[in-house]
């Protein structure tokens, strides 16, 4: 184990920052907070959906939670509920795999309206960590989501 | 960045005291631990579902556990799940905001029986980090449970 | 508070891969990894279901992944959605509780297949941690899931 301590500290830093940054996606969302979504990202990052859509920039993330989709399941009800997620930091740069599952209030019950993997890239900038890139796929038995899940190219747990 | 090692490792050792301690709730809830989910907070700590009840105290907020409702939750069989929460870090105060969800057996089948947003205040004591007060409310589409998740005021993600 | 920072970063460190052990079962289970799930454990590590049964080792523990049951399961499209854990570290050696569901995709919808307690029992090893045994049992009613969740002896909330 490395004696350096500072540099010790900071890769705690580092992950800790990553694990609050993508655990504040959630609450954001279900806030309706489409400016502080955004803000997660760096300026010209991506969120795409696998076969659907991309979304690149602040101004286009920040319309995906104004825009009438998301508005009317806010209106139902809604938690965009996130697992805990795996991080392979590696210097400036960073991966995150976990899933996200959506759910959504339909009359008197509650339902799972979407489950999917995410896997999401990060970068060190001069105001902390932000997301570059966030793929999302839907976890309905097809290859794309476990592509996203699947651990970084010649990594291994921890 | 800060040179100064001993404050970054306390900020550190706070936000994963916080985190832990947030996680025990669940697993406390489900094994029926009434006085280990009291002391999780303060003495005259408080949780409060939005519009409904205030519960203050070790005693009122064991007795939650104590009572018939969450006594019938675990005869039927119940999951507290919570997901992962994002935190500010004030000196020797904190905010964490996050979801929670209660799963609950019914029959056959487990159905989502709650969904709602949480915001956790915590204080340091002498005795480690504890709840001051956890808000609670149904994610319903009203506007309670998106003030919950809102960015504590004047704060940005990180 | 200790003085000694090496042992106070070891003890994050310690921390810190623990829960991102933990954070890597979801992802790898549903992209299908299963000599990445094997290597979670030690070598001859066990992962129990309550009354059921027990796989011991990475080839028993890898099997499970390559088995009809989680190939059906990934087909249909499914979910190994976990909460947040509650780590106790003692050493070597450390216990972490927690929830974990499974979500599975049945015709247009998403159910809740099973909602399970865990408790991971880990060590220490010249490779990092690794989990030594991982008990589970269902959130059904039964005793075997609240004992799974309870505190372990003689600890309190941090």
């Amino acid at each position: 184990m490395s004696e350096d301590i500072p540099a010790r500290i900071r890769a705690l830093e580092d992950r800790d920052a990553i694990r609050d940054l993508i655990a504040g996606y959630g609450p954001l969302a279900d806030s309706g907070d489409a400016e502080g979504i955004a803000a997660l990202w760096v300026e010209d990052g991506a969120y795409a959906v696998g076969g659907m859509w991309e979304a690149r920039g602040h101004e286009a993330i920040a319309d995906l939670i104004r825009g009438p989709i998301h508005q009317q399941l806010m209106a139902d009800g809604c938690a965009h509920l996130l697992g805990p997620v795996a991080i392979h930091l590696d210097g400036d740069h960073a991966i995150a795999r976990g899933h996200g599952v959506l759910l959504r209030r339909q009359g008197d019950a509650n339902e799972i309206f979407r489950m999917s993997a995410n896997r999401w890239e990060l970068v060190r900038t001069a105001d902390g960590w932000r997301v570059l890139r966030r793929d999302n796929a839907l976890l309905d038995g097809t290859e794309a989501a476990r592509v996203l899940l699947s651990l970084p190219t010649g990594r291994h747990p921890q």
